[in-house]
């Protein structure tokens, strides 16, 4: 537990994949927090937050909500994440909406700092100097190439013009590529590993596209560090480490003791994606301060661990 | 009366300052058109229009208005107006939300063409190449300088990414600067006008600023002409003419046979101000074929008959 002051956080996207861990740590670390949801979905994780019960798309009842628990924090983690659909969907144009009411309400209730959830999809992917360079917040150009990145970038760009005109606090996480045992099991990580577990081959393409990967509990500590500090801006929350989707899906053979059953090169790669994008996380290790627990190994032990122990590999999302 | 089709044209801010004459030009070519108002203003110019009486916040209407009436053409002209106001309002902030959800009402009612009003505030006004040339949709950087400018811009970019997805066909009119008889009172065509209409002297800086003045019936029919083109993308709605302030003034006096009382440098200018704001209107007269049918100084003529017309000069905005 820290010897920070106690805050009252709210957290919308508390119970998906990266908002669990986010809460989580929060809680740990004695926080007072509140987790709005339209449905309460119990987790282990989320045990020690307070459930707020409210769809977020109900302008009227979120700006209730602030006005009855006046958080000091907003940690904003809500949108459209439906794997291969969120790419393009018109659900992107709503969470706009969703995001520039509840910056209001939260402004209108006394809020202090606001951290939402960018992508490193914000960033231009075709450009030349990522070939060796990693992503930086200030240096590296703007230019989304999906529906879903420029919504995230207009978000943010609104948000922090919000900030400048009310002395709102503002942050925004660029999350680069997680992985998580209960990630959709039509992921990377996830689908080496069921793949694997069911003793069948793994076919992937060459693989020689350079990631950066980080677990999604070490994305939502991140997550929870940025809210706590008094970082603002743009911060990418990854692991600075360049890794090929090979070098990825061999770790994973080697870890399952399966190697035989990774098939680089089965299928061709897909055209159209950018060869390297990994974070420069300056920012995030030496502003803010965080650093993750847990090495890259571990955490992909953890969840072939967690797969392997489940009867079924049903997905969760 | 034009032999085009007759289009279903849905817009909104009908009863403002641009729409009413956008209204009016889009009714004189036969086109089948309707209002969405809150309240319903009667103005001579909207006549022949349809109103309909729904809140722009009301979701849930706005989806069963565009299910009933399945425009093809949406102009969607509302937003923050309030003289002063709308710069750094937070209501900027709900604007957005709401053209959020006119995009999907109209293109899950079947809608063909949306045209969105932007503002020449989405330009860098500090990027040098201004101070000699005009401002271009392609070549003149994007980095506005107010919560207005970033909101109208974050709006532009999403629906243009919106337009890609769903095959919508989107075009992005940026607005220079307008006049009208019944624009508010403190702007400066008006204030001078009125000073002058009461033998007071109207005093201004020395007014060396350069900008690109069009009379709202101008810009009005413009967006006409746009929402009916097939133009797409950003459109510069100007003059394309750069008229220092002192010159427009200057105008204003000598029409009115009181010269002596434009006071040019009785008040300090205003820091901080761009010096020189012109559209590039090649798109504008070119691409979309519109080019207005009265002189600057003809409509500066008309706005003086009708504010000396005028009993008590009352201010409607």
């Amino acid at each position: 537990m820290s010897h920070t002051p106690r805050s009252k956080i709210l957290v919308t996207g508390g119970t998906g994949l990266i908002g669990r861990y986010a809460v989580a740590d929060l809680v740990a670390r004695g926080h007072d927090v509140h987790v709005i949801t339209r449905k309460r979905q119990p987790c282990g994780l989320t045990r020690g937050a307070t459930f707020q019960q409210v769809d977020l798309a109900d302008e009227h009842s979120i700006r209730e909500v602030f006005e009855r628990l006046r958080p000091t924090h907003l940690l904003h983690l809500a949108w459209e994440t439906r794997h291969g659909v969120f790419w393009s969907a018109e659900e992107n144009l709503n969470w706009i909406a969703i995001t520039m009411h509840l910056a209001r309400a939260f402004h209108a209730a006394g809020g202090r700092r606001l951290v939402g959830a960018g992508t490193c999809a914000e960033y231009d992917w075709n450009d030349q100097g990522l070939m060796s360079s990693n992503c930086n917040e200030a240096d590296t150009p703007i230019a989304p190439g999906h529906l879903y990145g420029v919504a995230k970038d207009a978000t943010r760009k609104t948000l922090e013009a919000y900030a400048k005109t009310t002395g709102l606090e503002f942050a925004w996480a660029r999350v680069f590529f997680l992985f998580d045992h209960d990630e959709n099991e039509r992921r990377f990580v996830r689908s080496i590993i069921s793949n694997l577990r069911a003793r069948k081959r793994a076919s992937c393409s060459p693989g020689t596209q350079i990631r950066d990967f980080m677990h999604a509990a070490d994305v939502g500590a991140a997550f929870a560090a940025l809210l706590l500090s008094e970082t603002k801006g743009a911060v990418n929350i990854g692991s600075g480490v360049a890794r090929t989707l090979a070098e990825v899906a061999i770790t994973i053979g080697e870890l399952m003791g399966r190697s035989e059953l990774i098939g680089l090169g089965d299928i061709p790669a897909r055209s159209g994606e950018p060869h390297r994008l990994v974070a420069d996380t300056r920012r995030l290790t030496v502003e803010v301060g965080y650093n993750p627990d847990m090495s890259f190994r571990e955490r992909l032990n953890g969840c072939i661990s967690l797969l392997m122990e489940r009867n079924t590999d049903l997905s969760l999302s």
